[in-house]
């Protein structure tokens, strides 16, 4: 089969659902496919959900309606080459497809560990392959001893939730001193570990999985500090690294664990095909550095500003690198980070000042339901400036984050941020005379 | 008694506390006293969860363990005259008290309505004194049928907790075509008037009370609309007038309702003498206008500017207005507000485009717990700069309306916002595709 398409997205993802919605709404008289190579993707930060928070683990999938009440078309198909000269996609099934604009968000894969025996039966990578996963979940729920291998956030959110079943002994391994320790300074970590290990979870860091033993299937792991323990299932919540095979193919800049360059309007060294999502380069907010970040906020960011930007530089883009923002939750504690921690500045060579503020999150503190919250900011020593911002609180400032954001988006002042305007309320927030980013501030503004 | 102080603090609210504070960290080297004219002052906007929510009305106490703690005295006395000459305060127990700053903190009083019989016994203003308002608790739960005059945010609050007392007819009575209709287009007041329904509240708009009747005690309330119905409480939840008697005795500049002229940096025409909170002038941050404002997060954020600023101008002021951000919270439900609303916005003579966003708090829809939200954008329709925002939800977005805020604050655009990074988690926020302040404001952007 020949298709000529105005735009076709490889990519049924976040990115890639929203980059096409988002062409839909710029340009509707376009024609739009995107091309999946799995029949039912999932929302990826539901994944850990779907092992006991979601009562039917097909509540995670990532529908094809918002696609299909849009009429934007979908193949379920694999793209395997792109000529640019004839603007051709081929495809695994034989098709071709003809674009006039090209969105690749191609996402990425997880990352492959040195570790023998990781090819035996009951070890489970996480593939956004929604009849893959719900496997992955039969499978752990019928095992009784759980090894989480990665204690960033994906891998603390699998342990806790798989800490919510019955009768199953959960360890989680962190080859770092900590776990969360790229977005999160050591008090943050700490406050995490205390959360895990309350809930039976065994923490095990500074310690590598040295081999997985076992017939054909997973029997024992054999630790760094030279410990053996037994497991039955072992799931891996490591990082990712970029799919560029494709980009690579057809001489697009990309590098390994980089990704595919793009420009600050998503758009590759050819400015008819664009990388959006996991599989795109990524800079940092403050130093521009190439930064591995991946996250479906990141994502769907990108996806919009590429959709809105495919044949006409219609939405100027003021954000000019990725400020890491995230949320991770652990059984009713929330733990949010935002732009720099004050240990990743330091390294950076920025001189900073930070202000740390210890209190609750509702007002007055005997109100039901409070639970504590910590507010640490970092700010730029002679410039005054948000550099980043970490919280662990309670469900009521969850979205507090979003604030330091915005804040550290607008590279906001701790002047500015002493004097804000907010919204508090008994049940909902601190007191207004101790709002947490206030009082940080404002120790900083008189500091400096 | 003849006291020298270097800064006389009147008034114990948030406002003078904050005041103070801020002061001592600014300028530890400064004599300071807190001057209150009751024993114990109360969290002002934890008034209406004395009722409930507090097992212990005292856990509303506004302590002075702060104050102590940082070393600022505390006089309970009342000003009665300022000699702006001899820069010299009396007081009602003969005191006198020479300054050298003087800052105003002295609140607003519950406005007087021209209503017969408001004297009655079982009629309860709200007054921020300890001892008072926990003779009105006891009072109030010994009621059977209570009456709440006033639909705003503090009515609202109120008829919720007395509502949740055992066996008690609730009423709540506002003369508006809609409760919350300050700060809410009318959608959101539907929203609060169905909740408030739901529980059972009895709610009477477009009506006023004409009467009430009883011989010392209330027993009947005859309404606008004619009909006469039995009480044996009432409560005014209704607005305040600032006071200014002090500041005008003394020719400061201060008018009726508006309250006490102030600068930028809440200097009075006197240099030497600040106000701040409710006594102060607020101008509107979009028109400049006088505004009628009185929010705890509004008079913490003067108190801070004030502070810091009282010998020499440390902070420098960087928003000019208040955006009259708040939040209120009907028994699950969360409502919050900033900036314009559309009616308002369309009467000062704004060109708007609105955009309204309905979904969910967290993502997938399956997650338990999960609430509906809905966030409205007003943008100026040439400049697409952010006018105001309105949002209900459940407790996860109860902090969304802070970024809207920041955004206003900071002049965002449309297209600012709709390529804004933000953390998103399943439990804590609506899905990175669907987050309903990108979506509004992508909504907004295209169709400039």
């Amino acid at each position: 089969m020949e298709k000529k398409i105005d735009i076709l997205v490889i990519g049924g993802g976040p990115a890639g659902v929203i980059g096409a919605l988002t062409a839909k709404k710029y340009y509707p008289e376009k024609s739009i496919i995107v091309m999946k190579n799995v029949e039912h993707g999932c929302i990826p930060c539901g994944i850990p959900y779907m092992f006991a928070s979601l009562q039917n683990p097909d509540d995670n999938k990532l529908g094809n309606i918002p696609l299909e009440k849009n009429n934007i078309g979908i193949a379920i198909d694999e793209a395997i080459s792109i000529n640019r000269n004839s603007k051709m996609v081929e495809t695994k099934k034989g098709n071709k497809y003809l674009y006039e604009k090209l969105v690749l968000a191609i996402g990425s894969s997880p990352m492959v560990l040195p570790i023998p025996g990781l090819d035996k039966e009951g070890v489970y990578q996480i593939y956004k392959d929604m009849d893959y996963l719900k496997k992955c979940v039969e499978k752990i729920k019928n095992s009784k001893k759980i090894l989480v291998i990665g204690g960033g956030f994906i891998g603390v959110e699998f342990a806790d939730e798989i800490a919510k079943l019955e009768g199953k002994t959960v360890h989680l391994v962190e080859m770092l001193p900590n776990v969360l320790s790229n977005s999160f300074d050591e008090e943050f970590s700490f406050i995490a570990e205390e959360k895990l290990k309350s809930k039976g979870i065994n923490i095990l860091i500074n310690t590598k999985v040295e081999e997985i033993k076992g017939k054909n299937k997973v029997e024992k792991v054999l630790f760094s500090n030279g410990k053996e323990l037994e497991f039955d299932s072992i799931i891996l919540g490591i990082g990712a690294v970029p799919n560029i095979k494709l980009a690579v193919d057809a001489k697009l800049e990309a590098a390994e664990r980089k990704g595919i360059w793009v420009d600050e309007y998503m758009r590759t060294i050819d400015s008819d095909i664009f990388a959006i999502g996991d599989c795109a380069c990524k800079k940092d907010f403050y130093t521009r550095k190439d930064t591995s970040v991946m996250l479906a906020s990141t994502a769907t960011a990108e996806a919009r500003i590429a959709g809105a930007n495919l044949y006409k530089l219609k939405v100027i883009r003021e954000h000019v690198g990725t400020i890491a923002i995230y949320s991770t939750y652990i059984d009713g504690l929330v733990l949010s980070s935002a732009g720099l921690t004050e240990k990743t500045a330091k390294q950076e060579g920025f001189e900073v000042i930070v202000s740390t503020v210890d209190g609750v999150d509702k007002h007055p503190a005997s109100l039901p339901g409070v639970s504590k919250s910590k507010v640490k900011l970092i700010f730029s020593k002679q410039s005054g400036i948000l550099l980043g911002g970490q919280i662990s609180c309670g469900m009521a400032c969850a979205q507090m984050i979003n604030l330091i954001g915005v804040a550290i988006q607008k590279r906001m002042s701790a002047t500015e941020l002493e004097t804000l305007q907010l919204a508090t309320h008994p049940y909902l927030t601190s007191a207004p005379t101790t709002y947490p980013i206030i009082l940080a501030a404002q120790e900083v503004s008189r500091k400096i």
